[in-house]
């Protein structure tokens, strides 16, 4: 089995490994986009994060810093003066609505720009009936509406907090969180359920796209 | 000329590179779809296929399980505790349907998701007149009306086999089946003629998807 | 300064990595499509050409067939028992009308399939005012129409020969010919040439697909 | 510290990448687009830039032509008869309205072509309310309207020069100019910078496109 620090450097690899594949996509154009793992098993919480302003396709695990569950840096992987990102704080507020989640991943892509503009006035994003929902931890048939929490954009951050804490208590079992215009936030007990996570909205997020926009 | 052997070898390995093929492509995301190939030169019939959960973007031949034709496990290429996925008696049903299969490919696009969808109370999907229709095994006109049965979702898949079993009769000269807001069924002889079906039917669906879109 | 044969097999291995690119971006399915360059510096005139049914994501130079003008296969550079395609008669209806020609290009992609199938009934697309069109060779500024030629579509060669020879004199300065809900033909002086051709008006078709589909 | 020359030499090299990166998203299709960077610290100001008529696939540092600010060749780093495309006049307007810029990056996409040509009567388009304009330099909120300036098309490029003068002058803040139906022109005080804005207006462009297109 593999010791604690071992699966923290294989999640941390993985991560970066996400990171630039969502940049391939086109998923965090323009440095956008943030990607985090919480490590739960020294003797204190930390979560390593992409820093402020990084080009995500060149993500590697140097690049991380490391924060503590206050958002104060604690050390940095490398010996780049990166700094956290102001969404750092989101970050935060998901590790401590969801106690399972290890991995957050956070993208900006046209379709879930294009989505949340489409449902502004909403709370959420319902997505229902399709077999791929079955992708999302929990899920186990095509019977399910998944009601994506969507929140207006703002750059208090503050407030942003607040939002996200209300909306992650209220949808209480949604596995992402939209921010209008903005982008997607996603988790999961690993990277790869966090991936699991984000290819099955990201396809739905398409999906129900271009099903509006052709009408139907 | 190969040995039964190397030729099964050969076919599993281009099985395993369609997989990671259609995983580059967006085709089987968050760990959907599942891939098979039938031996029939041994003293049993076997089929290999992908457990259930893989990520399809990471599959290896070792991955995959060896079941009887009636579903239970016999051996396994690796070591990992993997478990055939419940769509594995689908496989079972369309290798039974049509003998002369010896390879089937089963992906979620959001081409097929969405005409599957648009035809929602139809019993099949019609496709017409076009030349790439040609890709597909016996068709050597574009003057020619494919037919795909299109089947409702249910997670009940004696129900699902029953039905698929019926449509396989039904449209005895089809090349796949599309189970509605789910995904695409195809096969053929080899893992290449089955591919070759493959491109064929998602070129068709996006062409026929972006005409019907378009209001023309 | 390059001898014939070294520029003859550099033009081939460029057609191969030509085919080989247009595969991966999903412009000849389903083993469709087929490219030739024209030998003109040997005792006779030959051309070379990809077999039919093989698929184009692996085209490599000993694939290819080489014929006579007549279309009777010469000989082969590799030892595999492929056969020309049958439109191998187009190819050479299209280097005796365009004597500069020395490399075609055949795909079938979504836009031209697409925009083929919506101007049905006319003779012709026309395309203008876009400044790719510069990209054409002898086109010096946006203000030009390309008219592309559209053919209805049979599998009558003898009548699609005809038809293809009586439009390539009509439409004297083309760059392409579309046959409907088929593909695209164009050619150049060089591999080079007819992929700039090739590129140019897949993207206008693009451009021209997405902008009537929006209803503007 | 990086010496002037090594720092130039890398965003030579940074610059062939990115031009390279372009071509394989299929945004400088048909030899078109061009890319330059400008040498501030040698005895006399210098732009170096990439040919006309040159495939942007294959962009390599030794490709690119050195230029004084009158647009006049100095020399080249390779030894290709190659010459200045007429746009390079563009550019040097574009850098001495813009000093602080030392890198310019000019595409032709489907998307920018689209909505300029939508815009057509417009002198600029509008683009609001996405947290990705935060990705265009001094931009710190999504509650920011970007006015990308529009030009008509034209080979006048004496014209074209002093249109772009003024745009420059009126849209003193903007991060890219647009030319109809033509293609974008941005740039920033590094190649990276550069970069970062083409992926932020490209990423906007296409949602705009799209819920143009969708009608909402």
């Amino acid at each position: 089995m593999a010791s604690p620090n071992s699966r923290l450097q294989s999640e941390i690899d993985e991560l970066c490994t996400t990171a630039r594949w969502c940049y391939a996509r086109g998923w965090v154009p323009a440095t956008s986009g943030n990607f985090s793992v919480r490590a739960v098993d020294g003797p204190a919480e930390r979560i390593f994060i992409t820093p402020s302003g990084l080009d995500k396709g060149l993500v590697k695990p140097t690049d991380l810093l490391e924060v503590d569950m206050e958002g104060q840096p604690v050390a940095q992987l490398g010996t780049s003066p990166a700094k956290p990102s102001a969404e750092t704080s989101l970050h935060l507020v998901l590790y401590r609505a969801r106690p399972e989640a290890r991995a957050i991943l956070h993208v900006h892509t046209v379709w879930n720009t294009l989505l949340s503009a489409r449902y502004e006035s909403a709370s959420h994003v319902p997505i229902a009936g399709y077999e791929i929902l079955k992708g999302l931890s929990g899920v186990s048939t095509h019977e399910h509406v998944e009601r994506v929490p969507l929140l207006q954009n703002t750059q208090d951050y503050l407030v942003l907090s607040r939002q996200m804490t209300e909306a992650l208590a209220h949808y209480f079992d949604a596995h992402g969180v939209l921010l209008s215009r903005h982008g997607l936030y996603t988790w999961g007990q690993s990277v790869a359920e966090a991936r699991r996570h984000l290819e099955a909205l990201e396809f739905l997020f398409e999906v129900e796209g271009r099903r509006l926009a052709a009408g139907s």
